[in-house]
């Protein structure tokens, strides 16, 4: 099988090192519009060969769109003003506007929307890694705009990973991702700036910050390219997550300045339900 | 040398795994109010004895104190009382009151302020690992009210392990922690229970959480009993840091209720500086 993967970064670089390792994928092309990472995805192996977009919609069974969202909703209906018999799949973080979008297209039972839910904070070819989607799980949205072929394609192609799938419509895929995914981008991009504004001595932050700032700060490092138009696609969501965030956190503040460590204690113990949740 | 550890939890636990192997103490008392605590140290071989505190004070040449804050406002002084020419010397989070405490005390010389920056969102001796401190820093504070002997014999004891040192006061020690290591429990509390509150469908979580919120929530797992005694010593400055996120968070509020994604970008920008800082 021969696939197409335009926009070789995190995601569709590490997508191509996983489907050529376990034969899923003969041979990759790979479009990006960066020929610094077109050179990168050679010297790093990612791609078997290179082309244009048309030329490689044309040579491809399925093509992978892996770009930031905001060239996805330009690209997408081009592509699939292309295809014939191909298949598309994008892997895109939010979807109700990108779904809308091509919701008449006449190839629009070509495409299949997925979300392989597995990232990194760090961007671009260089930062492709094998397994990164290993016994992660993707959704598939509004599976029934798809062709039936189209579908047990895609599908085959994540249990290759194997990644496990699950099955929602548009408009819930990008409510809870709000929640699980792009209220904590949000919150680490503001517990950096609170760091930064706060901790002028920058040294001693290096020195002192031990492995529970690390983590809380870690997707801080996160692309503003990739992350502008996720907060853009999905800001109803993302404003709603962030109010509650901020209701959350004045609720602290509350018990802080009255002094009630009785009250406080009982937040925290409601936090600690957390366990039940993530290992 | 004869270390006794009163409070044989993830931090006294994880120092009495590191003293013993590397040979720095010959011999480890643990001293628990918590009988299970104590079975628990046995069974993993933390501990060689165990012994009422009395009696370990004097069986001792250094005594460790690592319980909860509130645990060691009480008995810092009691222990101070016994001690002739034994050292003591603290793990805790906070410094200003517990050093106001003692100090006065006739043996203030003998015990140095120290706070090992590591740890993890578990408890108990179950939690205690070996290289938890491993290259990672520790604080000491107010050194000149130590004896130069007191100090050298805590400097090798952290040199052993090895660990780097750093010389702060009190005060800047707290105002510090409060910046790399409060402000980021409080922010993951708040997290959680931002996502538990929103997010009813609880599988949902638990397929969707991916790498990025499984590391900004995993401070959410830790135990109010130790947090809380840390908050309320440490409440002004804690106070004064949550200010500033709850602020830096209405920021991205703002341009999202806006629309200026300029704006968000740059601020996306300006907190991705955070990668001077941290690796």
């Amino acid at each position: 099988m021969t696939i197409t993967i335009i926009g070789i970064g995190l995601i569709g670089g590490s997508l191509a090192i996983t489907l050529k390792e376990n034969g899923f994928a003969k041979k990759i092309i790979g479009v990006d519009i960066n020929s610094e990472n077109i050179d990168k995805a050679y010297r790093r192996r990612l791609i078997d060969d290179d082309m244009n977009l048309d030329e490689a919609i044309q040579a491809s069974d399925i093509i992978i769109l892996s770009t930031p969202m905001d060239v996805m909703m330009d690209l997408l209906p081009k592509i699939l003003d292309q295809v014939k018999d191909q298949i598309v799949m994008d892997t895109g973080s939010t979807k109700v506007s990108l779904l809308k979008k091509i919701k008449t297209h006449p190839k629009r039972k070509n495409y299949v929307a997925t979300h392989p839910m597995a990232g990194t904070e760090y961007s671009g070819p260089e930062a492709a890694i094998p397994n990164l989607f290993d016994k992660k799980c993707t959704v598939i949205c509004d599976r029934k705009d798809s062709s039936k072929k189209a579908l047990k394609k895609i599908e085959s192609l994540y249990q290759s990973i194997p990644m496990s799938i699950i099955y929602l419509d548009a408009k819930s895929h990008d409510i809870h991702t709000a929640y699980v995914s792009h209220i904590s981008h949000i919150s680490s991009f503001a517990l950096a700036l609170t760091v930064l504004e706060k901790e002028k001595d920058e040294n001693r932050i290096f020195e002192l910050a031990s492995g529970g700032f690390d983590s809380s700060v870690r997707l801080a490092k996160s692309s503003p390219d990739m992350w502008i138009p996720i907060f853009k696609q999905n800001r109803d969501n993302v404003l709603d997550v962030l109010d509650e965030h901020i209701n959350q956190l004045a609720r602290f503040r509350s018990v802080l300045i009255k002094q009630d460590y009785q009250k406080f204690h009982k937040l925290i113990q409601e936090s600690n339900e957390i366990k039940r949740i993530i290992k």
